[in-house]
């Protein structure tokens, strides 16, 4: 299977680079870059010295990719709003296209224009696109010809809760959530703002009280409890470089910490990709950066009724590149964990 | 003024020998560790070379230093449980005492039981005993003859939640507080867990769901809401060496972001080390490091009804050393900036 | 090829636990640990849950392991002075081992003494084993019986320093070496010293001015000068993991930049793990760590005269794991990179 | 004594505002910054809220500055290049100026062009200039009217190698220093490569071989030797804020390890801001951070004939600011430790 990586030059391209150049069923063909076409790969990415040095950058526009008959499915590691034209013209040429920006996670364009402040770029595209939670959608998604990737605090947040929503396990209300994200998730930066002595020794929440990424986890809550769901999210940067350590309080519906337990295990336990801790061991970042792994546990305050669930992923990995390809893997039968650990 | 400072050698120990040795109104005149006890504070905190090269540590027991008549005022800087005999000493003696470990801070012995595993130390001294938050506790306070100081986490929350819960502008329900913790809260280490390597790029929670701190935390919430107040609060270890960042979200009890803010000038705007920032702005462990300051700012949520509520600390200085000192002046009418910023 | 390794609690073990599990041509089938026996793997590395979550902990001793039919080769992942009980029995019984640990890297057992403190643990083995720079030693070591893997720092100096001292272009006097050497080259520390706080934020020389890696160092560059070479190594503890950056100064005996890369081009061009860089380019361990690669470039200044050569590597592959499992990928005749990136 | 900082937006400026706001003796009277002119400083330097609220930013051009009946003393925190023009405005009106830029720093205009790539923007003034290395500057210094800080890197490498140089006892060739710098060191920064996720984890040598520091390191070491002495200096980036760790590799003149100690006890023992450690005890950039000081030690390897020498200091206080303000003390008369630590 041949791929091409639109937009790579990001954290999350890198890492897509280093993925897809190591996957044993896939040929990487192509690697755009709007800033770094005609320079080597490994130039721009150092970790691929000796991998990919005779591969350029190129800056190949929508329609000379949705062309080349030498890529099967392109990953788009681009911004907002910038991946939705390379989209069009891939779908259109017959190419799957596995989207990792947040074009076609939401599929109320109305909720899209009041989260990203502009109108949706591809109303018409939206209807063959699906949001692929490789652990959570059903079936029916693999026929789709464009797959939204999750977000990464989404991710770290919806494995968990997600089913226990469903199950009517938790309250629909109440629920807050805090994140603590490594700074790459905050992508290639050179703004003062995000330069070393700055964020070093330092923590701080950001993005209160309306982070864009509200707008797919509420979407996907109130799926599953096919009722409206707001909840309180509140994103932290942590100094470090990557991972994200969730934090959710929820209230029970009732419900016992052995109930939640089960609910987990029946959804979760031939998942290779989720890993339900105990409920006395608290998941750690460290534990999961460089795996496509969600690690998570629960416990139960009988004083105020809580649940206090905590998951850790790493946001280049499960939260971005590496669930794209689990999406690949599934899609095209392969082992789910086919070049990911 | 004489000080002593006793149980100097962990890190809030070492903090308050950095402020008092520069503290234009006290000398320094004992400072104990059982461990050090021999060697030059300087060698044990080589950031005083030059400073207190003359300095030993002592083995001081409590009635040697109760004894001791170029002693005014002690400083507790030991582990819960080893403070109360020290404390005894001491106060029998005449000597005024402010104590950082946990043994004085919670009124009601059965809480401290509950939550400190063994029953506490002298019930009796408690009387004689006050929880002093410099900015929040009333006059009386300084006619005691052991001033307890308040955990770390606690000022952390209590200086902006406690007023709110007090005016009742805010539920007594659904509070969550997250906060996010430099490593130097775990104190000085030699386990594993906490070397280097295991620490750096990592975050994770623990102490889930009943951290000691919770005691104190809901001990005051309840006496400022004249009603039973009970929190979920979810401690992190962050990778950095010093700061705490809270997170409160509180619904709203009908109030609007400016009639908190109103309330909070109304408490804090002659008080020098509580910074109120717009809403807009969100407090940062790096620009308090150091200094005894509280930054809080707070945002309002109009989907889910609540407050976001955030603050950040100096761990060793606001949350211990620093609000001792801060005490130390009070109680002695100086002016309350005095040794500190 | 079926695998043991011995020792694999610490972080050298810890990575070849993971490179070995993903190995396509090895099959794991012991792993010891004499404090973590009984336990699981994935407990103890959890970066290996849902990997190696049926693995246990074993606390087989010598012989037990000597005598295991399902055991082809072992790697040795253990402290100097303990490895050498081990390889003798493993050796006698057949197997092949791969000595992680000081014990045989250096050929006379004087010289061990004088730098590790003890006299040597098995002098007659040594005949039988091989000190094995895989880019360096000739063809006549897979002969052997025993391969003594490199030390960290030694691998990152003798890849640059080497072939040129071989080659008679730089003097044998005044060779300065720094080494800056992230954390985990301390090992799974449990000391105060290596805390978090206490590293972080900090950098030192330490070592000075004999650090035992002297010892093979030195022994290395003799036999390839022919002569007797004594060099000043300084290293330093950096606040990161992983990754040594090393930095070589060394008078030109006459020769150009040109010739030290020419020299360079001839030792390594076919070689996948050693990348020339540019002379205007400065190795880096953040592109390295992850990777079995040594980067490394040259200036000479002319003002005096000297080379100063950098070069980068991750201490834990290259200067350990990587390597050892290089040499196993060289001995088998598989392809050199064969589980390696 | 009332005093302006001119440039006060970056690290160093921010430093000096830290410093001089709490300097008993000094009034600080105007802030400039051409970039934030208009903005509180305490809004650019968020550490001093609660502090200097009122104070704005300036941005007073150089005949303005002059002109202030209100300014004594300028502190010029300028870049080089731009910092001459200020220095000669405000010297024509009689104010003193300690100035910490390159830009007075090397008294041969040859040099300066050398290692600046630019002419020097004034050489008339250099005459009323000196290069004032508080410990080490003889008396008559005070009576220049320009006082020109030394580099970070220079603080750190001549406090320890300059007196014996001076007397003799170590050779004037082969000298090998290698620095290990925290980022602040670079400035504030606003490109990608000094972004967090860059930095962190990482260690590099740069600025090979010719460093602009070495201009003035190497002047100063061949005024003391009466001869020209020429060294190697590599520089290196570490991931910290703060500190510079510099080792010093320099053949032995024939003198012993306590010929070198007695020369340091000679020429610092009365000099608060240099502290002698013994030849066991290794610097370290950790106990240094946040004071004035130098602490340094040596050893001498009997197989080289080297001694190697480590230095810690902090490269925004005596590596820069605090020194500035060391040189305000000596000049004024008042205790040179006043305002610092």
């Amino acid at each position: 299977m041949n791929a091409a990586i639109v937009g790579a030059s990001g954290y999350g391209g890198e890492t897509l680079v280093k993925l897809l150049s190591a996957h044993p069923k896939v040929t990487l063909k192509a690697v755009t870059s709007r800033s770094k076409a005609g320079e080597p790969v490994s130039s721009v990415i150092p970790a691929m010295r000796g991998v990919l040095d005779d591969m350029l950058f190129e800056n190949s526009d929508p329609a000379e990719l949705a062309a080349r008959e030498d890529i099967d499915v392109a990953f788009l590691a681009l911004p907002h709003g910038a991946a939705a034209e390379y989209a069009r013209h891939l779908v259109d040429a017959g190419k799957k296209v596995i989207d990792l920006s947040a074009d076609f996670r939401i599929s109320d364009p109305a909720i899209y224009e009041e989260f990203y402040g502009a109108s949706h770029p591809d109303v018409d595209l939206l209807a063959k696109a699906e949001y692929v939670m490789p652990e959570l959608s059903d079936d029916a998604w693999e026929q789709k010809e464009l797959f939204a990737c999750p977000g990464c605090y989404p991710t770290s947040i919806l494995v968990p809760l997600l089913p226990l929503v469903k199950a009517g396990l938790v309250s629909k209300e109440h629920i807050v959530v805090n994140s603590y994200s490594g700074t790459s998730g905050a992508g290639k930066q050179s703004k003062e703002a995000f330069s070393y002595c700055e964020v070093n020794e330092s923590s701080k929440a950001y993005g209160l009280p309306k982070h864009r990424h509200l707008s797919e986890i509420e979407e996907q809550l109130s799926k599953a409890a096919e009722d409206k769901v707001i909840i309180q999210f509140n994103p932290h940067l942590a100094p470090m470089n990557r991972g994200i350590a969730t934090t959710i309080t929820v209230p029970s519906a009732g419900a016992t910490l052995e109930e939640l337990y089960a609910e987990w295990e029946k959804c979760y336990s031939d998942k290779p990709f989720v890993c339900i801790l105990p409920s006395s061991t608290r998941p750690d970042t460290k534990y999961v950066v460089g795996t496509n792994r969600v690690d998570m546990s629960a416990v139960k305050d009988d004083r105020t009724g809580n649940f206090v669930i905590t998951s850790a992923e790493d946001n280049l990995v499960k939260g971005a590149s590496g669930q794209a390809i689990q999406i690949l893997n599934l899609w095209q039968g392969w082992d789910e964990t086919t070049g990911l650990i």
